[in-house]
């Protein structure tokens, strides 16, 4: 294993059990961000600093995105950037104290070199690149089965099927059932399992980044809704899919 | 543990054995019952077969109610009766290869005595009924917060936002979210954990019927649309929860 796949591993392997050793803390400090939907913890806050002094120190030269503390847009993408989200699903690490992940994504020049998504309380930890290719805990895995939308499962969330904008409810009648998860990183694992034949959601770039490039690299495709590229920089709508299921999203949300 | 208890729990425990060990099988026959997003696999009935020996051999006198195999009715409720679901999500069981459940409910009389609700690849199993308490493994578990619908997560499934015939899109708007899983033992363990603050489906009773011991000897609530206690006879609109979540979704869906 390369050195900084291992050191990134380690670190987020000591961010997970500082979570889980603080998990059933009565008074976890809990604030609301953009709406009382919207939850940011201590532990948040306090994972996220752990992984950029850990970052700090392996690279000074490093350049951080990341979802808390002001870190949440990047101008320049020139040398390394680390993408760190460091509880995805927070509503689900709140209400569950399960379901959620800690995830960061390793971009060179602009490229997407290496992904990281752990999620914590199941000990599943998919991480790989297009160099290494992609492993579950131990484990390489390959491409899933390249199913279509009517062979699996897609996930997405309320208000999608709620306000219909693009034509959720047909993906809905099309496909084999819809999943809600509230993670992000669970979903993007579902994808890269083949537990999903499609995921679409509202995304910042630390939600799909680091599952992203996991994903690529197994020649699965996402890209926003127009078919383009996905920017890195704010929130976008996300289509994520086997090949057969993603051009199928594109047609039929799109029409 | 009472004999019984302990019986029917090593029943469960065998019968997710033999379930694990055919996961992975090429091969598995799967076919549909009412439409193509209703499936049964060889392995729901190979398990409720399974499950319906080791009753007839415990108690030869036992009826029983079950999804597979023409069992799904019961006129007479007197003396001892087991209701099984032998695999509860069936259709994850054959796409994601987890968030299942075996269930049984043993009813006496026509009242619930113990539920079994054992979530199969996660080694997850509650059970309990309301002479001995609830567990989860084999630690005690205790009622749940009694949070309100602003409060927590919903589990419903997607046709319910679509059609809307409840008022669901409001619930979905109070909650905090919403959260499908495909999987009644998945969300009625959800509930019990205080996971969730309600769970609303459409569901059959080998469906509601092991939860629901678990969660009514906890002081949760479940009762059909109306507010009536369930009939255990075909499907119904279940809708459970914490009291207050529950006395909020009477009012909310039936305005």
């Amino acid at each position: 294993m390369q050195d900084i796949v291992k050191a990134v591993h380690s670190w987020i392997i000591e961010a997970g059990e500082q979570i889980k050793d603080n998990l059933n803390k009565e008074d976890l400090l809990v604030e609301t961000k953009s709406g009382r939907k919207d939850l940011v913890t201590e532990m948040d806050k306090a994972t996220q600093d752990f992984l950029i002094h850990k970052i700090k120190t392996y690279n000074p030269d490093a350049k951080i995105l990341g979802e808390e503390n002001g870190l949440d847009q990047l101008a320049d993408w020139s040398g390394q950037v680390f993408i760190i989200d460091p509880i995805d699903g927070t509503m689900n690490f709140v209400l569950e104290k399960e379901n959620f992940c800690i995830m960061i994504a390793i971009y060179e020049e602009g490229k997407g070199r290496f992904g990281f998504v752990y999620n914590v309380m199941k000990n599943e930890f998919l991480w790989g690149g297009p160099e290494i290719g992609v492993f579950n805990n131990g484990k390489e895995i390959q491409a899933p089965k390249n199913i279509a939308l009517s062979e699996g499962l897609v996930g997405l969330n309320s208000p999608m099927l709620i306000h219909n904008r693009h034509h959720e409810t047909q993906v809905s009648d099309r496909s084999l059932g819809i999943r809600m998860t509230g993670c992000a990183g669970f979903e993007l694992i579902a994808l890269i399992k083949g537990q999903r034949a499609a995921y679409i959601s509202h995304l910042a770039p630390w939600d799909y980044a680091p599952g992203g490039v996991l994903l690529e690299t197994l020649g699965l495709k996402m890209a926003n809704i127009a078919g383009e590229p996905l920017t890195l920089s704010g929130r976008e709508l996300f289509v994520g899919g086997t090949p057969k299921a993603f051009d199928e999203l594109m047609d039929l949300m799109n029409q």
